[in-house]
């Protein structure tokens, strides 16, 4: 009979049930504003991080991922795909999971279902810049786009800004209804739109957030009306983008790790030396970022691995004391760690 | 209460104890000899393989690593560490999983320890270079470090080459003692010897496996005769070798993945253009392996990316019809594939 495993094997699985647990045990809201401090607080310790653009395997059909980065202490990194003919099948566009180990000993800590923590971190992450960037007192926010991650942005803008009305619109008019109706009660008003261009009529912000790969224009540049903040989301792989060039010509343009950003996001289209200002330096206050009511600024966002790092041990706290996850045993533990093969001869 | 998932949504996952399971299942012998072909025949495609050096997070104590690889059809990435003074604290040096995805969906199809399965691919992989660069007729193993990868090593020589006797040293006295014990019955011939020098008489195989993080001689040039086939498997990260530079002149060289091997391998002692031959080339025909009796042969090993594939696609045939293996929830699917949101409402 095989021995049974040794605590030291056992490490922490959240699956997708109990991280839906997880979420309405914490509240939902309530996540959102802990994930952005997290991820704030993460980019205030830039230098801390062992930083490294995201190691892209692409096909035809998308693209998987790995994102990897570690502080010194603690290793993470994420396994995501995009697969926007996913959605074709019933299938999910982006699937994600990620790990956590220690360092010291290269052992995992934490290993949890991600597809619902990256539309959390990644809303709490444009939560996060739009609170250094959007114009004071925004309250109208379009939403173009209004798949998987739309009510993710939604709430954390409101929560964390105060935004009061999202507008929405959706080449397909079922994924917008979809949205209206998982947005009833949320405290928001929430306006179904029949174009882009209504859409932003009034907003503030406005969060592109499409699944197409390839070169799109959801925004030309004469929709883009002087002040607003452009929270961009859905440009981030190569081939990959949602903005006329023009408007990142008007814009004041913000990423998060610039040697990604430059391959991924809505910069691509620019030369590789592109003024951008890395959002970090704004966050530690050492760079300008909202310098005045008429300025257009752009969080060009394509998704960085410190934000998975930052939601995973956010993930870890928040599991102390709960039952919301499972051990697996996923590291052979020989009682003598040089004898793996007299492990295996005595689970004969 | 939260939905039971969907069977999209579940993903086999081999924990520790079902390897161990299928291991005895298959029988170890058998699945060497298995492994051995099914790696063999990946080197043998290889232009198939999107290939890239692994993806390394070094730190004072160890590294951590990801190996991604793919073939169009099927992509996999192990994670790996390497912490050699785990051992210290009774924690294992190397433990890893990996997973297998599919390329057109990016839905993981595999979650599965692998250290286990490291040490067995390790082994079979130096069995397939020894069957292609090691002298005919080899009848004799010295092995150089007795730790966790030493009886797999020995068996695989000996289930695919045909070695009858394996001269064991180690500076740990007790590591060589659990390796003779853990080798009785195997029907091979094991010698345990008091040094290096007096492991290697009569070797046709010569096998470094040790663990130090540094770089350590523990072959020099006076020690290795003529027509010898050295397998060097211990000298696997930046700073770590264990030959000196002296033995790489007077050898052929064969590695797997030239890029990762000259950061890695036993030839980052040497210069960026030190000539060596793919074993792949050897494989397919298009290169010489041995060439006579008096050549040495070097197989400068460190680990690639396909060798985890061919581990994780055979372990993915073999799972077929066996209950060796849990189902976990680890891809959030929902009804609609962008209603991720609602998903999460629902289960509240």
């Amino acid at each position: 009979m095989p021995q049974s495993p040794s605590e030291k094997a056992l490490i922490p699985f959240v699956s997708v049930e109990n991280m839906m647990r997880l979420v309405h045990h914490v509240g939902i809201e309530t996540m959102l504003v802990e994930l952005t401090d997290v991820i704030e607080e993460d980019f205030r310790r830039w230098e801390s991080f062992d930083k490294t653009p995201r190691i892209a395997s692409h096909s035809r059909e998308g693209v998987i991922e790995l994102m990897p980065t570690s502080d010194g202490v603690l290793y993470g990194f994420k396994y995501v795909n995009g697969h926007p003919s996913n959605k074709v099948e019933g299938l999910q566009t982006v699937t994600a999971f990620g790990l956590l180990a220690k360092v010291s000993t290269g052992y995992p800590v934490l290993l949890t279902e991600m597809t619902l923590l990256t539309a959390l971190r990644t809303a709490a992450t444009s939560a996060m810049a739009a609170r250094h960037l959007a114009p004071k007192g925004a309250k109208v926010m379009a939403m173009i786009g209004n798949g998987a991650q739309a009510e993710f942005q939604a709430l954390a803008m409101k929560v964390v800004l105060g935004i009061e009305e999202v507008r929405l619109y959706d080449i397909d008019r079922r994924a917008t209804e979809k949205t209206v109706r998982n947005l009833e009660g949320s405290g928001l008003r929430v306006t179904a739109c029949t174009s882009a261009q209504s859409a932003i009529e009034g907003a503030a912000i406005i969060t592109t957030c499409t699944a197409d790969k390839q070169f799109a224009t959801i925004l030309t540049d004469n929709m883009v009306g002087a002040g607003v903040h452009i929270n961009a989301i859905g440009g981030d792989c190569p081939g990959k983008t949602e903005l006329h060039r023009d408007i990142l010509l008007r814009a004041d343009t913000f990423v998060e790790y610039p040697p990604q950003t430059r391959i991924e996001g809505e910069i691509q289209q620019m030369a590789p030396d592109y003024p951008v200002t890395e959002l970090w330096r704004v966050v530690r206050g050492e760079a300008e970022g909202r310098r005045d009511a008429g300025q257009i600024t752009l969080f060009d966002s394509v998704g960085f691995a410190t934000e998975d790092f930052s939601a995973l041990r956010y993930v870890r706290e928040k599991l102390k004391g709960t039952d919301f996850y499972q051990e697996i045993d996923i590291i052979a533990d020989p009682d003598d760690p040089r004898d793996l093969f007299g492990m295996l001869q005595r689970a004969r």
